[in-house]
């Protein structure tokens, strides 16, 4: 925070935090004392919520051992060796709990309801992070833990209808992170109707990614002709996410 | 942004920020300048995203024929009388159409897919609202876009595997909003492992709730006995839940 009201060359401080944030996937070996987290918590409750409901749930890791098993669910990525991961579950298990004590006709085990959760969780992790960041620390969603949600599930003893949707690690910086490219604006934000573009304008929107200098050494190194071969044949490929998805269903029982 | 560095007794100004934000369901009667939106989706773009797939679309509402139109899908919520409204969607079908202009078997039409692009549109989502919020904007979600997903989509001709997530509405503020109470923290941050409360602590985490003044009257004026069952009987009940449940699965048929 100290930074935040340094002469930076952007219309404030805030906004060159915004403009040049990146993920933190190496961590100094430095404790993240419990009040400063429960202080981010705290704030990140702030956040819109859906009927201020608040449909969500953070498991927080820092046992050493557990952290190990953890971090095995996701893939042992990098970041797991954070000093703390934070499993955001999209929650409406507390809420039911409690109507059914007051004797209400609680029905949130369906998909509507849990699509609401979900949402509120997310809301939830970003502002975690970017509280979090404004005070100098480090973090990278886990975007793996959705993958391993039913194993998660038993690890960190969630209840049905508590299923974590995003884990964030969280620590000092230890490295600079790696800046990476965008799209061009007009490849997302759409004018009153989504735009139907053509081949050449949907190549065209790709471009910058293309040819971003990061990105050029993938698909000689994956043995692949171009980088949306290195994504959905290499990172992100169709057996995996078809059997995620299938687990996934089956665990969740809409 | 003026207020950023002044003195509020709060350890940062942006503190203050987080710790005191209300939703704004009244906006006033003023435009909202393109280049401010443009601004604030390009800075939001920064959060972090699956991959670095940007798997998420906006489509901006400005149109007074075509936002009647919108808010009907809203059940004419007080807030879709804003200037702007933004439809966030969870998108795959932009980076499937790279892949497959690139000869790349992409198979993201799946429940694990979408997952990853519904966290993709809740994170960009709240940084355009903390974004817009600390430029003196007011916002407000609209959760009522994933009800009406189905017909949402017709309306912003949105393609398959477009799916909305979240809708914000976005102008300037002709009400303070409403403070709202949360729970304490001990209710959804859990040490570990998922805490497992016994009924009388449940009831517990929920007293604030029940006990905040703006809250004591809602039981008697929905003709109900307690507070959860006004939650659970009226704002989200079963047949809603059950049956918007039932078309938004058909309708993404995973």
């Amino acid at each position: 925070m100290e930074n935040l009201c340094a002469d930076s060359g952007f219309k404030s401080t805030t906004d060159g935090y915004f403009a040049t944030r990146r993920s933190i996937r190496k961590y100094a070996d430095k404790e993240v004392d419990t009040s400063l987290i429960e202080e981010i918590l705290s704030l990140a409750a702030k956040a819109p919520t859906c009927g201020n409901m608040q449909l969500y749930s953070v498991v927080v890791t820092r046992d050493s051992q557990r952290k190990k098993e953890l971090a095995a669910l996701h893939f042992n990525q990098p970041a797991t060796g954070a000093p703390v991961l934070l499993t955001i579950c999209a929650d409406f298990a507390r809420f039911t709990r409690w109507c059914r004590l007051r004797d209400a006709d609680a029905a949130y085990d369906n998909f509507l309801s849990f699509t609401s959760a979900f949402a509120d969780a997310m809301i939830l992790a970003q502002q975690i992070t970017t509280l979090a960041e404004l005070r100098g620390l480090g973090t990278c969603y886990l975007g793996t833990v959705i993958y391993n949600a039913p194993e998660t599930a038993r690890l960190l003893k969630l209840p049905r209808m508590v299923m974590p949707v995003a884990c964030l690690s969280v620590g000092y910086p230890a490295e600079e992170g790696v800046e990476t490219e965008r799209l061009p604006l007009r490849a997302w934000v759409h004018d009153e109707e989504y735009r139907a573009d053509s081949d050449e304008e949907i190549l065209d929107l790709y471009k910058t990614k293309e040819e971003y200098p990061a990105n050029l050494g993938y698909p000689a190194e994956n043995g692949k002709a171009n980088l949306a071969q290195v994504f959905a044949e290499v990172r992100y490929p169709r057996a995996m996410n078809e059997e995620f998805s299938r687990k996934l269903l089956e665990w969740l029982d809409f």
